[in-house]
């Protein structure tokens, strides 16, 4: 005879607000668009679990509840920043709240994680970095791409000379919207391109010229940013809400090899040329000679971008170690775009940075 | 002075275990590669709930506990098919054990989702068929791609005619493994296609033509079946777990125009060509003249298909309808399977269905 | 038994040099990269002939009498220019001979076909236009890609007001050399692009900046050149003599609908997204919504573009009519160039045109 | 003063009619679409001219003419078979006619290069065989496909033991049309395939399964062959006439590593896959491990094939060798074809080679 259903969860999970200190306790403001992958990662971590949720909308709540009824949320940023419950404050919110709550959770003893990028002005980043040193705490700036299988792989064949000298980085990275209301599209898309740029280029950029225009909210909906960098380096990213398609392509050229790296391929996102040009002969007689040998695509670790770099930020905060992508790393995109808005308002005037 | 953390669940959703009339309580035997998916769409649904899920792997009832720590689980399918509080039974388990499963559960009075394919021989699903008819229960084969964008809007352009009469259905359907223990390649992968094809194509096969090899673990991991239609319709689907690359191409040939079918491709899956052939003249001196217009790719629904499906299964429970996709549906499945198993012993040796 | 062969020539061409009222007479300068074409196709066309290359290079001249043995050659331009069986001196020659070479042939009352760019500078290009107009003749700019299927194409549903108005004209057009010694990438790619956007778009461009890099022979090889247009209009061109990649991609964005055209496919050449972004609310309020419809790939003419161009040259002057492409389309073009060049010596400068 | 042209031709080539004895003198019967190819290629190498084109319609040796005013046309395939002029007779006709033209050539004392198929029936092709053995002459059948670079570097990482032991080929050649009258759609495309399986694959294949459909004119426009070898070799070939699109994709599997060439990319037509699949642990605990490693693209020579192959049976014939694509290459094609006809009219019943 059947009977009623009597089945007891077969592991129970330990209570989440119990110090434990082998786990770091985050609690995250701002359950939008990017919210929902810093829950999950932070909270499917080893070492953290995510103790609060944060937004200001019922609608948000009610998701982070679906997903994870067993996380406390609220709708009061003060409550989870003030809270000795919490050790980290990952804030994931619109860039001109960055400053505020960054500013308020390091004052209150929290470790920050805030969303690229880090503020709206270089003065507060600067203030914030040495904000977060005198208190002794930790900033990470979510450049998430830094964590990809491709861009580490890229990192790894420009480091390790395969190459050569870099000639130029050339980004495309346009799409249909997501239009924002408060930033343009080079806050909104340029920052992820900068941060790598950053990464992998040893030189810093000199000068920036940004041309673009506006043509439904006020704002600049497509946009080109030329960086100057020292011996003859130049990078190019080319950002557009407006494009019918999604492009997420990088070419990369070097003395001796070139690359392509496009994101949005399944397998082969990057691909290495043995192609190249060499000039011989006296400045006045040059002979230009092509080279063009194989092709090959090197596999890409797949892991979860964000899932690393929430492991890392962890393993900051337990072992007193400065992330890489951390405030001052952070600063320096900022301080681009800065420069990149200027140049866009004068119209491609050259901006030094 | 910061406090400790107080704060609530937003919301508390109401004991799952409550009986009420407006939700199907599902229980999910089965959590490997394809059972989260199942366990999270009809947990999601508005007029279903998941009150049970289980596994002989406590590794994967960990995972349940982890994704969902609030749905029991079990290592007994009999407490699962028991118990008064389970309406439905989702089976998500290898093909051998199906039989015993489906029967268990509608012999105790559940409804039942099953993975596909259906059974592992014609004998079995007409039993069960008979079976689910005889208690008044309704079985779903979980032919998930009927329930997706792409097929739907296929089948909707092969309904009003813009293909005109239809030539051939060709699929390419390979990739790297997973190699199956227990099924060949044909029993893995051409139930997706054999199911397509019944929902495309008014005619029913008349005959099935197998052929194919093994390389590695004694079952076939490379074939190629062709079916015989009337009206001089042919189907071929290509199945291998030895690709290098993953390939989901199936070209749709009509009379008027024709169709090619990408599944991998993220917003173009569909496209249709204005193009097809026209013989004129007697039959001595044919006249060949091909036409070649534009092509046009329609927009495709992007709504997960299981989540359809799960909301189908469930709506045809609660107002008593037959579902499509239904044993005998499956069943036509494996009888195809069963054929053309039959056809690659002999090496191509036809089989009429 | 065998015999000798005896078999004579199926149908003898009338001689070449005879004047005759319906055939134009061309005599082609320059028989490098580009040269053959020009001759396979003034030669091929009803109403004209060549009658005569020239080229500096033995080797080249080799090549004529393989590829037409009928075709006298030379090596002096002169005996070619000022000989009275020639109609029109076709010039293609690289751009710094344009402007001597042109002017020798109108002075000796030949019309001209001369390569794109049409000349160094503008006061160049001015001074023959105003001479080509004292003595009636007539000049075509080799604007080939004015003659392509893609680009008639897209004027057409420019024309008929698909897109709606153009919001931007974006352009990658990148490659693996060719260098050259005496101009840099702009001048050598950028071309194409100008005369395109000169032809599709109303406007006239207003402002353009140029920023870019030289690595190898003292000439930049990768180059960025933003065109700003009255309207909001933008345009943008990416060149390089650097990538590993063939590009050729233009995203052309308007307000109805978005288009992307890549010459490099074989037959989907243009595709029409009916996706576009809509604002409404006031201006603190602002509502974006967006729309993603389905996608359009018109058939595009594949004859080739040459042919029709030279078929419409000899039209021209048959007819006395004056070339879309003429010496004033020209000028537009070395116009903007001149200006690219003075910004990107400035590092980006905005150079009003 | 301007004067009258007085240029003379820069070089006069040989009269084409005088025996010299380091050249083959060639004549071509048949100018329809592949016959211009043969006629370039045969009349540029250094060791050969062609002396004479053949063709029934007025229209093809108008274009003969206009192509090449030099070379002597004539109707009459007699003419030229019988002229001691002559000492190859390139057969470029359709299949049926090939063992009729062929033998008159043979019987005259020319060598032959013969288009593929050679031969309607083995029979034709053994006769034909013996015939030119006992006349001393060669026979080439024109499998173009094996002088492409891509296939050369297909067979050098096959013989060189990249993909060690052959699991399968698989290759899909399908497009919209020729439709041919009197062969079906495996003897118009399958041709190219089994030619290419011979000159890969060491084993011979033992047997074949046809299956396919006719839509339109009477003979079958869609067709699958399995092709069975020893040691669990299976090839497998899609020939398809009423595909919208054009497919050039074969896929190599081994053991070692895998094989993807695409005939109709650019530049990186062969891409060599670092995946497979290990079995171990015993028969009745099978352990499946993927390996999935680096892609890689071997450049591939970019020569025409034709030209190699031109110049491979001018040196046969000039140094009395016997070419690999000879009558036997041609046979094992025709005895392939033949069984696959047979199996197709018995819907797909095995047929022993």
């Amino acid at each position: 005879m059947a009977t009623s259903l009597r089945i007891d969860s077969f592991e129970s999970t330990p209570p989440l607000n119990e110090p434990r200190e082998d786990v770091i306790r985050v609690g995250v403001i701002g359950y939008g668009y990017w919210g929902p992958n810093i829950v999950r990662n932070f909270h499917a971590q080893e070492h953290s679990r995510v103790v609060a949720v944060c937004d200001k909308s019922e609608k948000s709540l009610r998701r982070v509840c679906q997903a994870h009824p067993e996380i406390p949320v609220t709708q009061d940023f003060r409550e989870l920043i003030e809270s000795t419950d919490v050790d980290v404050a990952a804030i994931v919110t619109p860039v001109w709240t960055h400053y505020e709550l960054t500013k308020a959770a390091l004052e209150n003893g929290k470790h920050v994680f805030v969303e690229k990028p880090f503020t709206c002005t270089t003065a507060q980043a600067e203030e914030l970095i040495e904000l977060a040193e005198r208190k002794h705490l930790k900033i990470m700036v979510d450049h998430t791409f830094l964590f990809t299988g491709a861009v580490k792989r890229i990192r790894q064949v420009i480091e390790d000379g395969t190459l050569g000298q870099i000639y130029y980085y050339d980004s495309t990275r346009v799409n249909l919207g997501l239009f924002q209301h408060d930033v343009n599209v080079i806050w909104d898309l340029a920052p992820h391109d900068l941060s790598i740029m950053d990464y992998l280029i040893k030189e810093k950029p000199e000068a920036v010229v940004a041309t673009g225009e506006r043509h439904l909210n006020g704002v600049a909906d497509i946009a080109f940013l030329t960086l100057y960098y020292p011996n003859n380096i130049i990078g190019h990213i080319n950002v557009n809400w407006l494009s019918p398609v999604k492009v997420r392509t990088t070419l990369i050229g070097g003395e001796k090899k070139m690359l392509v790296w496009n994101d949005l391929e399944a397998d082969e996102k990057i691909k290495i040329y043995d192609k190249g040009v060499e000039m011989s002969g006296d400045v006045y007689k040059l002979l230009v000679s092509y080279r063009s040998g194989d092709m090959w695509a090197p596999r890409v670790e797949q892991v979860e971008a964000l899932k690393l770099e929430a492991a890392y930020f962890v393993d900051c905060i337990m072992n007193d170690k400065q992330p890489f992508n951390n405030g001052i790393a952070g600063l320096q995109v900022v301080r681009t775009l800065e420069a990149a808005d200027r140049s866009l308002q004068q119209k491609g005037k050259i901006v030094q940075l």
